[in-house]
């Protein structure tokens, strides 16, 4: 274990303590201070990043487009921060209350996890967004960015550091490879491990550590046209699932198509995707690409069958004019977004409305789908007694009533 | 990989499909039938746990008690099984609706997890209530009871799949020790692992599979008594948490006293457990038995330091008649419960009035403290449109609305 990172991870889980107990007014000013502090120190957060860019002029044109933190990016930031201050506070809702007995009051409500830790690629700009949403939902945090945005990660971290002195110790930068398998060995501090790229490394990771893993695994999604399908509406559903952004989880991978419907179907569906190529098999293959498996089924449930074989829990659509057919579709279905008429590329914290988007999960513990501020929060059980015993409903002498109280609890 | 295993794994994950679509009638009809199986082979069962009861006789008291299975303990079991069909459906329930856009709506359905595979002690009447709840959850399940009880479980077993022969694999039985261990690489079958045990099986659990694991771990229990508690009701409280039941996870383990409180109160707690034994060291020994361990510490910020260090983050509680001390002491010690003026002998599900429990979770996943039926289950999001895609809302066309539906899901 490196000692440095111990100490970080003890300081971490000091700070979470406090972040806790800190009001929603110190969290939201945390954030205005970040957004100030990144306007203050643009020049330097640019001059950093020049370099990092200069140094990754071989990589190629995507990844250096994702590395690059400009005025643009800034002002992005910025709103970010402005937007999830404005946001309620997910911390102290009330999810439940029960009066046990007379006088015996059950709260269950929500509170941080304590310390996330987070290993991302190479954008920077997540840097900012992670840190923030951890401040507005009470956590500590560490994080662990792409080598090739080392300068740009530094640079901002020190901004938010300026900002957000105190609680001590309530943001770490990791910067080396060594610190991430460290990491993994801290289950004593970290409570949550959110790793962002590739199913892999996602894997990888979930074999070598204790700490519970949120991931973000393949995306590897259907769109199934049923046998009364309107072509126009399935070609219009199975043009935007595939092509509106091919390179994305949420984008189709196989279109499934009744054997009933192929025949009115399938040319309205090649005319509207020219540019798409169609392939008759590949159907365990995430292409992130302009292409896409195609395959002819005799029924809906041989449609939901292969869904449940090859599909990898993400997101999968039906198009059909039939409430019982979707029906069946949505229950069978073993994913966390199951569509009705719709298109795939509508699975994203923000189009869901959630605020925030933490990250998508293809893991069904905890967060499922596309995970807003929620998926960073847990809760606790508050008993508000006048000195009550088990012993005295042990005895008979008193009743358990459990009903609901409808209350948000008063501390 | 025992290939039986496999099999028997598949057949289960194939089983959880139709349970998940099994409506909630088809569901407690089963929790009846197996009532009625359970009577019907009475007789069978009885005769095979008296050969494991011959076989335990040099097994200490307590664990032979834990083992018999006898007319009370049926009669229990029958009342648990129509107790539980009588909740509420765990499933299908909207847990938020919300209108993404105009004719497009996003709904939160709570649905089953699908495999559970549960490892449990020598107490075969849980073999009955665990595969209970995970019918009425809609999850299939895969059971590895305690060797001394092989004969009663598997007359259970039987019992069982007579009264519930379909979905064919929705419950196996797993008899040997290598079953546990190839059941720990079933990651591609099995949604959730729930062992229950000493703290070490969990983490040797945790250790060896990619499975989720709820476990259920140690409950290092604290009583703190502030500075102006009355003596009689810290008295109450102490020994109800410490006496009423020594050997359970939610006794407490250790009494921490405010130095002002220390001379008035102290006298009126020893008076009141004059049959427990007052320790001046021993904060992180988990005793289970008529031993407290005692601190006397200088303020509220000590005791909820010496909790967060030395605790498990399972129960404690707070005698005070400040409501301030007590929001500080509930907001500020990271645990799954957290009492004000009660016993910690109340963290239990049944207490809580979640209607059947499933265990207790010291995790913060998913699940934390005392876990109900929801615990069995996780949410899919189902989208409902007119054919809607992503483009008409890049290219500005269309606007996002994001307003609550306050809707069930229609579907």
């Amino acid at each position: 274990m490196i000692m440095r990172l111990l100490d970080e991870a003890r300081a971490a889980k000091d700070a979470s303590r406090k972040l806790a107990a800190a009001s929603i007014s110190v969290r939201n000013g945390a954030l205005a201070a970040i957004a100030d502090s990144l306007s203050a120190d643009s020049e330097s957060i640019f001059a950093a990043n020049r370099l990092d860019l200069a140094d990754a002029s071989s990589l190629p044109e995507p990844l250096v487009k994702r590395l690059r933190y400009d005025e643009h990016k800034l002002r992005e930031s910025i709103d970010e921060l402005r937007a999830l201050a404005a946001l309620p506070d997910p911390l102290g809702r009330t999810l439940e209350s029960t009066l046990l007995a007379e006088g015996l009051e059950l709260y269950r409500v929500s509170c941080p996890l304590g310390v996330i830790g987070m290993i991302f690629e190479s954008r920077p700009d997540a840097l900012v967004q992670i840190a923030a949403l951890c401040l507005k939902t009470g956590n500590a945090v560490m994080l662990k960015g792409g080598s090739e945005a080392r300068r740009t990660n530094r640079a901002l971290f020190d901004a938010l550091i300026r900002a957000v002195p105190e609680p001590g110790g309530w943001c770490a930068l990791l910067e080396s490879r060594q610190d991430v398998n460290a990491m993994l060995g801290l289950d004593e501090y970290i409570d949550l491990l959110i790793p962002r790229g590739g199913g892999g490394f996602v894997k990888y990771i979930m074999d070598n550590t204790r700490i519970p893993v949120m991931g973000h695994a393949e995306g590897l999604c259907h769109v199934y046209v049923d046998k009364d399908a309107d072509p126009d509406m399935a070609a219009r559903v199975v043009r935007d699932s595939k092509m509106q952004y091919p390179a994305v989880c949420n984008a189709a991978e196989t279109l499934l198509v009744h054997e009933a419907a192929a025949k009115s179907v399938l040319p309205a569906i090649r005319a509207a995707l020219p540019d798409c190529e169609f392939r008759d098999d590949g159907w365990d293959t995430e292409y992130l690409d302009r292409i896409i498996s195609v395959r002819i089924v005799p029924s809906l449930d041989e449609a939901i069958a292969h869904i449940n074989k090859y599909g990898s829990g993400h997101t999968d659509a039906i198009v059909t004019p039939s409430a019982q057919a979707a029906a069946r579709f949505m229950n069978e279905v073993d994913g966390a977004d199951v569509f009705w008429n719709a298109s795939t590329r509508f699975s994203d914290g923000y189009r869901f409305g959630l605020g925030a988007e933490v990250g998508v999960s293809t893991g069904k513990l905890h967060a499922r789908g596309p995970v807003g501020m929620e998926g960073l929060t847990t809760y606790k059980y508050k008993l508000i007694g006048r000195g009550d015993t088990v012993g005295a409903f042990a005895d008979g002498s008193r009743k358990f009533i459990h009903e609901p109280l409808n209350r948000d609890c008063p501390l």
